[in-house]
């Protein structure tokens, strides 16, 4: 903890901060500046700068240690590989995820397995338990939708990411899931974190949308003091005043957690512009910033997709978006 | 819905969007203008604007009907009061909540409940389960807490509001609180405002630090739509760029809430800005602007609470605070 | 500056920031934590933090210093207070300016002269040089605008304030008007805030919609930095994902900035929130919150207003409203 | 302008809202839905929404003409190409314009030229007027900047961007430079840009931090109704809630300006970041996304520079970087 006091604070002002910091265990330095006095609180505690921030005399408080750990890039500074099955996401090769928004019907996740497979997606996405913000919305096919997806996925050779809404749903999807997504409103859901920490399945953790990095980081730290370290930050847009699109996408955030954190990073570009005709831009984009996975949506009919197919691209579209994700990823040192 | 289609659309670019607003059961008129065909979709259906804007020959489309009915303004234009015991939310008194982060220990919990009942308020706030943004940070005494609060409110002639964060923790919540929290982090976890909405208590629906207020009344529509009405909205702080103060608080939500919907307003100072000394004058504006309620964390020594000791307003100040809030509330034709 | 080092960071990469501090000008302190090493560059140098940011192995730095000095609190602790004729701003009563958008008509600016007057202002705004986003709408009067509004005022016992958009326009501003506005999408254009500095006139300076409170006293800083001392910085909201009001007023930024600079504060709830409707519970807000001054856009037909009819308030609901104002006052220790 | 009236709106809030509409030049088609009755205001005619937002009865309110003309994609949908002696931006080629954040000496911008124009640059970038947030910050060398950089530029086949701040700067910058840079804190600075608009040279126009697309092509518009169409907006990053870069650059922009205008589009990396090891990953992604010209600032010894070192690569790193582009751009049927 870094405490700057003010210009002519008090003596007594000082040795309360001081206090302070030494009744929270800390070792204290103290710097006498010719207009500033600086305190160093030395010591791995944790604790907020806005506690010190409101006593008087103080300029302003940093914390000094990352309030992550298990996730901070100095913690496997080589970084992490996520292995499912054969799948390896944070390795040479750049892994796709791709299917529909909503798992529909037999026909439809069938029909999108084979074709995202045959393109090159080793991952098929799909919801079957959707968080929708109208409670008059679709909500999802449920179980039905999780073992219609596993089937498909099996028959295709592709593993199944679905996402799970509440701790609750955790043992259904664990047992037809390969990876289990937390979506973004759900990023700060703490129970749920904490269930997931003890589940031995990789998690594929989405930003909030209004989650700072720290806090996507910090939300990546419950998961792995659980226990599982198995985690992809997945970014997905952040919200900013601009409309045309539904998010702004963070492309920045992808090299920036890549050097905060050793986890894998993916990117979901669907979610990210809520646009189809953005989806193939902003892929080729999060590819060429260094992204270790791509989740899209795809359907093969996306003009009557049940659910976000504004942001769903098509097969022609995906097959397209492919080979130029081919042709770029060398430039990155990646395969595809 | 209404449909504007491009300069220049061709003719059947347009009998698309007719063709797909009738398959989806609106009725259809069209005007012709010099520049723009414009395609309005009549009927009480609920449908995504941004499945149209990706047609082709589409400039832009907007959806007409709001998406939340039950608490719109027009279900109920005389407003809503929430009653609890003798306590009423939305009435011509402002009713004020006030307590501590989180319940330590009997005696702080005891001491606050007196000073802030003496000083006028009519709810104690408290948590026993808190959303920390770390693992590592003081998580609550849960039922413990609960039950220590309950006592400490009964003895002092004061209700109970507190956050409930995990749909299993409902029973329990409900059985100690008259009441329950959704915080900012949990406004979009859709299983758990399901389930609260089938209880028949209160909610004090904390809006998301990056949420609309569209989105924030559509998550008080799934209250509403599972049956429970009695919904307290309540602002505290968005996130914005600034970051002197920890969030941005938005005071004309206040006014802009009770104009789209008919449920009473609370504002929360502490959460809204982070900082003590920024609390009373916030606390002060949000009551000019119309607020119905207000929640303010309140400790008998706030250098020392266990949690947001920065937020957190001493005796001395809150009672100083609710003299100037006493002196307001006629200018706005309330009392307190 | 404080450079906080990486855990592990090497002894040659320390030295090399101790060494770019010495060249700096700095005197260094070292402190070696169990985990981090600290180096205190002590001295009064402005630096960006980021240069030393990008070094290999340091983990954060931070500029001690305030950037801006002649602005700042610890000035004049006593606070400032900016005279023109008999009116105070920063006294102990508030000011109200009000008056149209823009000058339209010789009998338009006496009406709303005489009106605003009666009801209480002191200082009557009005723009003869209109920023518009679009090149297509009004742009003002200019100089026969500036003539009107000064006889207007000078016939109903008011000062004037209007907008000076270039460093060309200036003279004739200062011919005309009593306090110069500088509007919000030019708080960085430092041409023009570095002739202003020169000028010896009030300044009334309008937050920029995406500036930081830093940036902002910063731009305060330019003026003073020429010798222009009399500041009154002006918020009237910032950029924000929320979309139902033009922009979201920071009523916070109130108390923030009276905090940290001794410059007395006004704030625009027209502008602030773009909305007829929300103009008055967003000024009784912002005078509840400590503000100096009010700015309201007035007009005896708004409906009919030549440009912002949709933010400009009528002569009955600014009458309302002076009522409420003055109700108000006493809770804040203030007169009106 | 289509209006769409609350439900239940009576009759004579109906009327008011047809002559209003009609007043303004608008011609009527007036549908009545069983919920909603909606108004369409057809004809070509500016104005504000929000002038019938604030009307009795009114729900919401769309403006459907765009507000730019000119620069919009319908008025030259084949694209323009922004042509500068041999170069032509928005061709098949992608144009890197590329030097120090500011002219320093005569050897550093002769150093510095010749490093870029041999990695491939085509367009020599330097600051001579430099908008600094404080006053105690270098503001730049002036007239013998752009001078030392026209030399250095000639010398090495380079073209010259320099930003110009203030309307009495344009002769000096137009006599120096091929191309003249806006800044984005002068984005909305209409008086500059009106007389920008009467110029015959290029304008990069860069995106204020607070701009949503919309305004930025509205200054855009600014310049073209002046009669320059030679306009080339530049993304560098808007103003978000996540702070570890300075700025979220949104690449997102890049195809979204395509899209609605037919101008070509460059983006600044290094502004856009803030940050030196982010400048490669961005640059990559803007040039995937589809950038047609790309603005980065090197510097041959980037730990030394005067200014903005922090987010300025080096000579090794801006060959490493141009290598990664040349693979990239076949990707997105260009060249480089």
């Amino acid at each position: 903890m870094l405490v700057v006091m003010e210009e002519h604070a008090a003596e007594e002002q000082i040795q309360a901060v001081i206090d302070k910091l030494v009744g929270l265990g800390f070792d204290v330095h103290r710097s006498t500046g010719a207009l500033h006095t600086i305190l160093g609180g030395v010591g791995d505690r944790d604790f907020e700068a806005a506690e010190f921030e409101v006593m008087p005399g103080v300029k302003e408080a940093h914390r000094i240690v990352s309030p992550y750990k298990l996730v901070h890039r100095g913690f496997r500074p080589e970084g992490s590989i996520v292995r499912v099955g054969e799948v390896a996401i944070g390795g040479e090769a750049v892994v796709v995820m791709a299917g529909p928004c909503s798992v529909e019907t037999k026909d439809q996740i069938e029909r999108i397995a084979a074709l995202v497979a045959e393109a090159g997606a080793k991952v098929l996405r799909g919801g079957a338990f959707k968080p929708r913000s109208s409670p008059y919305s679709f909500q999802g096919l449920g179980e039905e939708g999780l073992r219609l997806m596993r089937e498909a996925a099996g028959r295709n050779g592709l593993l199944v990411v679905s996402e799970v809404m509440d701790t609750t749903q955790i043992p259904l999807l664990a047992q037809y899931a390969d990876i289990l997504q937390v979506g973004a409103r759900n990023m700060q859901n703490y129970a749920l974190l904490r269930e997931l920490g003890r589940l031995r399945k990789p998690v594929l953790l989405k930003r909030g949308p209004a989650a700072t990095i720290e806090e996507w980081l910090l939300s990546a730290e419950y998961l792995a003091a659980g226990g599982n370290y198995d985690i992809i930050p997945c970014e997905r847009g952040i919200r900013t005043f601009e409309t045309y699109t539904r998010n702004t996408m963070d492309i920045s955030a992808i090299p920036v957690v890549k050097k905060l954190s050793h986890l894998p990073v993916a990117a979901d570009p669907s979610h990210g512009t809520g646009r189809r005709d953005k989806v193939p831009p902003m892929a080729r984009a999060a590819l060429a910033a260094g992204a270790d996975a791509l989740v899209i949506e795809v359907h093969h009919d996306p003009d009557n997709a049940w659910s976000d197919g504004a942001q769903t691209i098509g097969p022609e579209q995906f097959r397209e978006l492919m080979g130029q994700l081919r042709m770029i990823a060398p430039a990155v040192g990646r395969s595809l």
